[in-house]
């Protein structure tokens, strides 16, 4: 057996601006992101052979769109060819990834896209995300428990346990919030200070407004070939190596994390070491040069820095507080805003945070741009805690 | 690039009885399909290293179950392994198997597990199918057709084209529900005869009661492995290798085949070319042994004859009337009595027809068996008619 490691490159992304895009419709979005893959690439659409496409839950979003590739094939012209609809929760724009690199990896295709979306917003009073998540009989949420209740009780354990306090979850808002001012995708661009983060209105103790990562809109396409033809494409070497793609299904969505006592994600940690060994990396705190975790509420990037193996469990607040994970720290984090700044288009959140690192690597980051990373990772966590995703890049 | 041909092998198969299934949930069917996959298997539940599960559309089957793998991790005990949700309309659990098959050519796993399922009963009146459907905004059914309602469209078109009549349709449900007598896990098990057929209740002229497919529960589980391990578990050859796999997304939901002029689907012919060229078939119809094809409608399956080229454009009914696609013809056609007799529980069903292929080329089919079959096909169609899927099964 043998992993993903060196066998699928990435030679083009899009993304789109992130956000109500009350401007654009489902189609109108993928079609953003997929030209400026398609220019990013250089290619010729008529070259891509499958799609994969990432999107959660479109009949919650009000529509059929999304529910295949249909709609896209004939808005991107992409009759006549497989296309693959992936739904795994909140890892599911990395799945959509994960399979599109397995195909590639097996020899079946030369290039291949993948598209990640959802439409968050643009959705009737009567069809919003949460009252059809209850209509549907959300394993937890349908018991009553929200997803900023849930992740409050691993903010308030981690507290107990660790003496992590609300002012080391406001610097993760002050430093993503930093972070998204400079991203002209991003949703909210918006810098906070502490008090501000401190003083804004509860959402569920004790995570306040800026706590919460956003609601938004949006996209994100890579076109994935093998590293041959990327190198021939790109002879200045302006491409990524898929690394490893770690992906791990650990609890049931019923329970939100039985294993960890609320102080952490397995399935983090399972996905985490597989793309570990899969990449040969050893301490990846040191290895990695840049990282896009998931962020959707402050408390989970403290506890994803300690699932991610980048800091022992209990000191993910260190990481903050010293500034490791800052834009100029030793090890960036969500350069991009994260979550927090850039929203969480369930879809399309891996291939943007894939996005985001794509650029760091080729050093087109602009504002956000790290110096000189080598192996960049991102994170995903969904269902809710019951899988994660994680995949490493790398430059040739 | 080469194809998917002989680079995965299915040593283990598991179906559901199909039907009614109130005394089962969800959890309930995909174990009754994994276990008798995994005894045939014989191997442990713990070399399996990854799943794909096909589930079209949980929510509108009133619920989150099947939303991703992790309910089915918990009852398969399959906990810290990747798992993927696949959708993809009527050839969801083909899909599923294809990714699964993509992943083992890679290389990436040894031992995996695909499920197909959907539960379409056991739904209260405010959630059935065509509600949801209708409220979630189908493209087509939104606008007033239904499926027997654009297949009667193109049954009709048939008839005026060809000379295609009610009687040759009313054969292929006679032919489909003697298979389905046979078959112990069937929907419907009933003989009926032509009369019977031509005189049943109209549902959308032509189409009578017994020209449409039926509502049920079910779930299919495959075990996919390497050729190599296949065959040193199974040095009998009791396994079944994958030649070819197609799937084509040819024609926009919203519009039911603009290409054929109601009289074909060009995302079956599509898929076809495909999986015929990967798996070097060059005279379908003299090269297929058994074919298990998609019969939403009695008319679909005649025009799947002819979009699948086992014969000319417009001859199809020449098949059913001289009694080629019969048990005891030439190219036996839906010996598991087919989507008529069997149902079509959406996501099982291309996963449920590879367990008639794998039983008939082990020669396991019992009283559906046919004559020593060395290829077997099977085909969907969904979308409506938007995606379809042709796979090629062969003996070692």
């Amino acid at each position: 057996m043998q992993g993903l490691k060196d066998r699928a490159a990435i030679i083009g992304m899009g993304q789109t601006k992130l956000g109500d895009r009350f401007d654009a419709g489902f189609v109108d979005l993928a079609v953003e992101a997929y030209v400026e893959a398609i220019q990013d690439a250089g290619i010729d659409p008529k070259e891509i052979e499958a799609m994969w496409v990432g999107v959660f839950e479109p009949n919650m979003a009000g529509g059929f769109q999304g529910m295949a590739g249909s709609y896209l094939a004939e808005a991107l012209g992409l009759w006549d060819r497989p296309s693959t609809r992936v739904s795994n929760y909140c890892a599911t724009g990395m799945d959509a990834l994960r399979n599109a690199a397995n195909a590639i990896a097996a020899g079946l295709y030369k290039m291949v896209l993948v598209l990640g979306e959802e439409k968050m917003r643009d959705v009737g009073s009567r069809d919003s995300l949460i009252r059809q998540t209850l209509l549907n009989g959300h394993p937890v949420v349908g018991k009553g428990q929200t997803a900023p209740g849930m992740f409050a009780l691993m903010a308030n354990r981690h507290f107990h346990e660790f003496g992590t306090t609300k002012e080391d979850l406001a610097k993760v808002a002050v430093k993503n919030h930093y972070n998204g001012s400079l991203n002209p995708k991003a949703h909210i661009r918006k810098v906070v200070d502490i008090d501000t983060v401190m003083n804004a209105y509860m959402i569920a103790d004790p995570l306040g407004l800026y706590d919460c990562s956003t609601v938004a809109d949006g996209a994100a396409a890579a076109i994935v070939t093998t590293p041959e033809i990327a190198k021939s494409l790109k002879p200045n070497g302006d491409y990524v190596l898929i690394k490893s793609i770690g992906l791990s299904i650990t609890t049931d969505a019923r329970y939100f994390d039985p294993y960890e006592q609320y102080i952490g994600f397995r399935s983090t940690q399972m996905a985490a070491k597989m793309a570990y060994e899969e990449a040969g990396i050893k301490n990846p705190a040191e290895e990695i040069g840049v990282a896009e975790v998931h962020d959707c509420f402050t408390i989970t990037e403290i506890i994803n820095y300690e699932d991610l193996f980048f800091v022992e469990k209990g000191k993910g607040a260190t990481f903050i507080r010293e500034g490791v994970t800052a834009l100029d720290g030793r090890l960036p984090i969500n350069t991009s805003g994260g979550l927090k700044s850039c929203g969480h288009p369930i879809g399309a959140t891996g291939v943007r945070m894939t996005y985001q690192i794509y650029q760091q690597l080729l050093g087109r980051a602009e504002k956000m741009q790290v110096k000189n990373p080598k192996l960049g990772l991102i994170h995903n966590l969904g269902g809710p805690g019951s899988v994660a995703a994680v995949a490493v890049y790398g430059t040739p």
